[in-house]
């Protein structure tokens, strides 16, 4: 019998967070951190004080060596593309920038249905040809796995009609509720070019993929169903030939847990206001729990985070697909003592 | 026997929502609508332009006037006292404006724990006597319940140690995370004035009284049973002798109504992230819902309104203790037709 090997996969000496994710670890949680690579560490400042947040994602040097920061830092079980999700908008032509202190800009956002039907057609191995790239260098040198990632069509699609970050969502909802039909065409079209997307850092090396629906709290149940779910499903079963676990992070995940599950992911990212042990007892144990630390924890002094950890980790101990995160990413000003404090108190749970 | 009767409640010609608070209600559910005297009446704005807000809430005829608006123009099933939860720091000294665009601006915001033990002893039958006066007039001329309220007290500690709006609460949560004891103290100090106030606006003839926990849903559920929940209970228990209704408000509540339903209030406010039908099942039902419409609906088609409002309708339909509310207030554009619809449609329900 022939098994196809991908050799970059042979390097692979922690394979903790593969595990978790098929609900086989017996040992202590992988534990890593959404924007592990981010301007809490002064490394990374010190990069970005170099580059601009845009040549660090594209530039796949830089990404590889920014990627791998907090990994030799902190030595997380796991690393996750240096990447942002707006680098889909940003291929189909919408113009993307940063601004300090506002945050990302979507030059040319979608005003009518006319821009919806005036989208380009995605040829990812063209215009997102630098992530593959940056992917396969990284392959060759993590020992850990390795994440990627896509933002969720609903959240996508909010960036792509606001023109960047916008907490009440308000044009976004507004033409979701009074032009469905044209909505529901965008959402497909970035489903579409998510899976497409995603199967190119499959086809990289990436060894499990995640999927933000940053925004997706702002929906109602119903809308929830209808409007994001829907479209997390289709890129579940879209990806289901690939053999990749994903895991499905949405804000307000304590609430749209049950219905994430019915999606059949592999793991269900959780915020932090909901007793992780508790959604155990309601989401099927083939499904994976990541979670569900409060990023604030780290201002903390260590003793708080002892104490947290210990009632986190008790709590799911026998656990057998438990992955330890922060809720959300980490915060810019977190103290960088804190987060090593973290990771070593969850490496000392033992193997 | 002698039964003491208030006389200004004889006035009430409509008691469907203090039925339904009491969870006795067979006919159609009342309804009324946060903030639902507020910048989206045209009738306000016009007021609005004469007064500053914070004269608004201090003058005892304008908050009659303006409590009243909403009940002349739509013939809402609850009055709410026009006022802001911000006024008992602004009784404790630490001076309160509103700028707009901007919102509430304490000027004075708690720095050190110093700062919590040199807050005043509050008689609020000085510092806010207008608050009873403007019940009391309110009460002459009513013919719904009026709906007294107050900030919760971990969102009232959030504003006076932020100074004003700030989603993230970053100083307050430190400020949680570091010195719990001094935090615990504030919190205490607020519960026990939020008691006398409340006790104040009842004495005035308030039928019901709602607790707004604006900001809880920052809180992980075991910060939220310490540091909101435990005050939540104190309130309502120190409410208890007045046999007033107590409704909980918090943001999260679709996450959080479990434990809200354990300080045994009359009432639970939901947003729109929950199915309110399935959450009846797990709430008693000696506790009435309230809720839960996405305040975003009313930017869309009537017919969409009307679907959403049969869908809710239906499902809660035989349910004695349902109030129809949005999940959070009124958005300042709001069309006004669309509220009048709203209303309308419910009142269609029959009797």
């Amino acid at each position: 019998m022939m098994l196809q090997v991908m050799p970059q996969k042979l390097k692979l000496t922690n394979d903790r967070l593969l595990k978790a994710l098929s609900c086989q670890n017996t040992g202590r949680p992988p534990v890593w951190l959404m924007r592990q690579a981010g301007r809490y560490m002064p490394e990374y400042r010190a990069l970005r004080a170099k580059y601009s947040f845009l040549d660090m994602c594209h530039q796949p040097e830089l990404v590889v060596e920014i990627t791998q920061l907090p990994l030799t830092v902190f030595g997380m079980d796991a690393a996750i593309l240096f990447s942002d999700i707006l680098v889909i908008p940003e291929a189909l032509g919408l113009g993307l920038r940063f601004e300090d202190q506002v945050g990302p800009i979507l030059e040319r956002p979608l005003k009518t249905p006319a821009d919806i039907a005036a989208l380009p057609v995605l040829d990812v191995s063209d215009s997102l040809s630098y992530v593959a790239q940056s992917i396969r260098l990284l392959k060759e040198r993590l020992e850990v796995p390795l994440l990627g990632f896509a933002g969720a069509p609903f959240t996508i699609a909010s960036y792509m009609i606001e023109g960047g970050s916008s907490p009440a969502l308000k044009k976004t909802k507004q033409w979701m509720l009074r032009d469905p039909v044209s909505f529901h065409r965008l959402l497909e079209k970035i489903a579409d070019d998510t899976i497409a997307y995603l199967n190119l850092q499959i086809d990289a090396g990436v060894d499990a993929v995640q999927l933000f629906d940053s925004w997706a709290h702002v929906l109602g149940h119903v809308q929830f169903r209808e409007f994001s779910l829907a479209y997390l499903k289709r890129i579940v079963e879209g990806l289901k030939p690939r053999n990749v676990p994903v895991i499905l992070f949405c804000r307000g995940a304590s609430v749209f847990a049950k219905q994430l599950a019915e999606a059949a992911p592999a793991g269900i990212s959780l915020d932090w206001n909901t007793d992780i042990t508790q959604m155990r007892l309601t989401i099927p144990q083939s499904i994976a729990l990541q979670g569900n630390i409060d990023p604030d924890l780290l201002y903390a002094p260590k003793e708080v985070i002892q104490k947290e950890l210990d009632r986190l980790i008790t709590g799911m101990k026998g656990d057998k697909g438990f992955i330890l995160n922060l809720g959300h990413g980490i915060h810019p000003d977190t103290p960088v003592d804190a987060v090593k404090y973290l990771i070593d108190a969850v490496k000392r749970y033992g193997d």
